[in-house]
């Protein structure tokens, strides 16, 4: 992944920016997988692509951006991993899609971190357009997903898929962060039986939430049940 | 709320020390409020109380411990007006349970942007002691809670109300997010059609997922639905 320092500062062509940007989203992306977005500053990625942060800012205004265009990648790349997964499986009902949706997020650690990142941090320090262009690309990884779902589920109107997709990232986001709370933090979570609730697995978790959040929409909102 | 800085000097009894870490929260509680909590310093806290940042640090041992304190103190007011509202209400099933998680948390913003930040970021700068602290603080907030939806809800068991208030939490914390993205990204989601999936409400979309939830936790997770 690191490449010449040289050959960074010759590229000129728009072919050779691709290069370079493909270059820092992927030293960005491998940061970002080990340690966790939190911890990767500017000047890190800088260094594991083997630019000066400098020369890093001409392609992208902030590390909130190079992070991002890793949650909208991720959004794409994810919307074709669950939707095949769902028109794979025929399974009926509730608890096989919701199953789809929790294996595909647990799978992706990286993605979920920025999940919850992105709405808190991220999009607070770029440009109106990158704003745009990441809203217009989870839209875009919306609508194969909301098709498959409503392919498994034909109960679900577009609303309720709407709400299961915020549900599930949102949940995935959130869930990931508190699995991942760091070495020390998660000793001390197994270490004292009074915080076994702080212990927490995202698959089956997020799969048995989404299942009851499924079965529900599914039954009709305005059905009211005891 | 600005106390005199050389009265804070002299203060030195527990009762001197308990009034200083008050006025403390209650400005950083202020500033949080006023501009969301992303964008609170250490130095503004410190400004605000009329203290130096240096002497603020004998109080508390960073900012995000001051966030997370003010977190669990978030978790012990809500559960109680939670508690209350689901003990008065007499509407039968999950729709009334769900539109009480809904309002008591929609009415407390500031609540809702530091169960977004907790497990992200204030989890994550403080001592084990602190984290401990705050994880049985939020334990014992969450039994009131516990008790009021299963007297209305008595088909629920233990582990769906764990699951019910992980998702409200968690989904009342992101959704705070993408509704208060800052006034120039909000005036971009108005003004772009295609950009209305990104303006959402917090309450009524928050009654409608877990009216789903609910009605499907009741409806128990074993028994299958198409």
């Amino acid at each position: 992944m690191v490449e010449d320092a040289s050959e960074f500062q010759r590229a000129r062509s728009p072919e050779a920016k691709r290069r370079r940007e493909t270059a820092i989203l992927a030293a960005a992306r491998s940061l970002g997988a080990e340690r966790g977005i939190r911890d990767v500053t500017l000047t890190d990625i800088a260094a594991a692509v083997g630019m000066h942060k400098s020369a890093l800012l001409r392609y992208f205004e902030t590390r909130e951006e190079i992070f991002l265009r890793l949650t909208a990648e991720g959004w794409a790349e994810w919307s074709d991993a669950l939707t095949a997964q769902l028109r794979e499986s025929t399974e009926p009902g509730p608890a096989a899609v919701a199953r789809a949706f929790a294996a595909t997020l647990a799978a992706r650690g990286m993605f979920c971190d920025l999940l919850a990142h992105a709405p808190l941090n991220l999009e607070r320090n770029v440009s109106l357009d990158a704003v745009r262009d990441f809203k217009l690309a989870t839209l875009a990884a919306r609508e194969p997903i909301s098709a498959a779902v409503r392919e498994r589920l034909p109960a679900l109107d577009e609303q309720d898929v709407v709400d299961l997709i915020a549900t599930a990232v949102s949940l995935a986001g959130a869930m990931w962060q508190i699995a991942n709370p760091g070495a020390e933090v998660a000793a001390l979570y197994r270490g004292d039986p009074r915080l076994a609730h702080a212990v927490i697995e995202v698959e089956p978790r997020l799969a048995r939430i989404l299942t009851a959040t499924l079965t529900g929409l599914a039954a009709g909102r305005s059905r009211p049940q005891a």
